[in-house]
């Protein structure tokens, strides 16, 4: 239903995605078909779609923002994803080692190392 | 202990959080006089006189690392302590709106709105 | 810029709002229009739009799963919103102290307890 | 201890995991005899001879509320014994891929991907 | 239900709690009788008679886990209810300044500060 | 920078790492020195120097809250480690399964559950 009534947003949303991460666009958009086809039509309509097709904030502000909550709530896959997208914006591997460090006194050391495993992770990945 | 020998990155710290919310730094120092004096003493150490004066990361990034943290794990009274730090680092009350807002895919909504609440009661206040 | 090109999922999603919760309606609607007027609209368009539109879920099955993610998560002043909506859609108080009760072993006894102070409060004010 | 005086919710717990869920049971009742042979009768006893067992609460609402628990969470491989059980007590793969997505705006996204991506991982097993 | 067959541990869970918070034991027997009359019963008989009255650790050391528990997820009225149980326990206001602090590398400062906000307000009442 | 001006702390930390559990401070000094080499500095210097080296709590108190803090967290990877440090300071697998039963009410059984599991790995190690 979503899908058809609503495909400026779903086609912007998409287009962001693939044009930075074009791997998590690829596994996200085939993840779901079988079972909940209309969960990656959200993702991209609200988040990529909505959000981050807002004026009114600096890029590389809007995606700290992203990689800190999930750094913080711990949500190690989709922080993986935005790891990934960051760099595509212009956020450096250093930038975000102290994007991460800052968290420590907020949401604990443990939060700050399992973001810093996760983004040493995708270094030895590129 | 811990006062008397590290006095660098204590005050360090402490003319940090002095200079950006004076409010705050002087309700944070009396809190704990009688009940917890080390305290203090490692909240100037520790994140103010370490990680904010750390280098390698523009102080609006940083902020906003901070900001998206303590929004996204609830905690609404340090989170109006950093909303008055952020606005004297250079942050609008605007970007801090599409900051809260960008954490709603993420955190939810309700972290989304309870951050955005206490912006418009710090916004009051001024 | 949400607003004007999404009307339909707007207008469907703040008719359900209103027509089940009139007082959080008026509230939400008026308690953002000058700091962050966007933030309504996504509260319209996605939750109450989009997934409340949805079919293949009988609405109190679907308000169970927020009541209960709102209370594990310790969202309160959220979760007196949809026990609102709740007893408009037909779930009833005793229903309601058993859904909570039953948070007790996976979210722990201080969110079912919160939870059902919270559903105390709101039939009080009745 | 707690195993020979409270037998009988003990029974009335274990019966019902075995029922729903036999392969978890068998999994439940060995994974802790030799370090912690009392939480196996505490989960037994608490959640499923006690909370299981009380009437108030359609069955399927009951098991909604678990889930949605567990998903807000990020329990992962409770809320796994829990989609099993609750194929049993009635609620369809499809009713369940809503009630995760209905989370979306109150937990975020990740944990309703996460869940959809145990409930994929627990339809391909069966 | 619950009450009746299970007279033992809940006498034995509210003897506890009458012995060691005796005001929070008032309240509590009182707060949801009209309510969730069976919330208080679960309440005495699994965490108070199951949990507490077993052998095995000293109990200063049980304390102090639901302490920093309570503390980590940020349960303030639950926490005020355990540091009056603490004290008769024989856990000093200097001890659990001690068990907050530690908990600020893990759990973050804002949970340091609030259980130690949460402790001080308690010593001031007393 | 803090490695050179903060030496005492520093050494302090890494010699109370190296002594309760070797294995984890190899790891812990090899695993980020190329991406974030402060980050093992914070790590050794705040928890380790400052934390652990205070008095006013016997180390079986101070260490419990912190395997409580983790356990509540779900942080098992850093549990894990301390679970390490516990046998050394003199708290044993049968005090820690108690320690960690006792979180169920207040954490929730999750949490009781995935804590055990880690001991269990642990114990199997050993």
């Amino acid at each position: 239903m979503a899908n058809d009534t609503q495909s400026e947003r779903y086609n912007r949303g998409l287009a962001f995605l693939r044009d930075k991460n074009p791997t998590a666009a690829k596994r996200l958009e085939s993840a779901f078909t079988d079972i909940a086809p209309d969960l990656m039509t959200y993702v991209a309509e609200f988040p990529f779609g909505d959000l981050y097709a807002r004026e009114g904030l600096d890029m590389r502000l809007r995606q700290t923002a992203t990689l800190s909550a999930l750094a913080t709530a711990g949500h190690i896959a989709q922080l993986k994803i935005h790891i990934g997208i960051a760099w595509e914006i212009g956020l450096t591997t250093e930038e975000m080692v102290e994007i991460f460090m800052q968290l420590a006194p907020y949401a604990g050391f443990p939060a700050t190392i399992n973001a810093i495993i996760a983004l040493k992770e995708m270094t030895a990945n590129t």
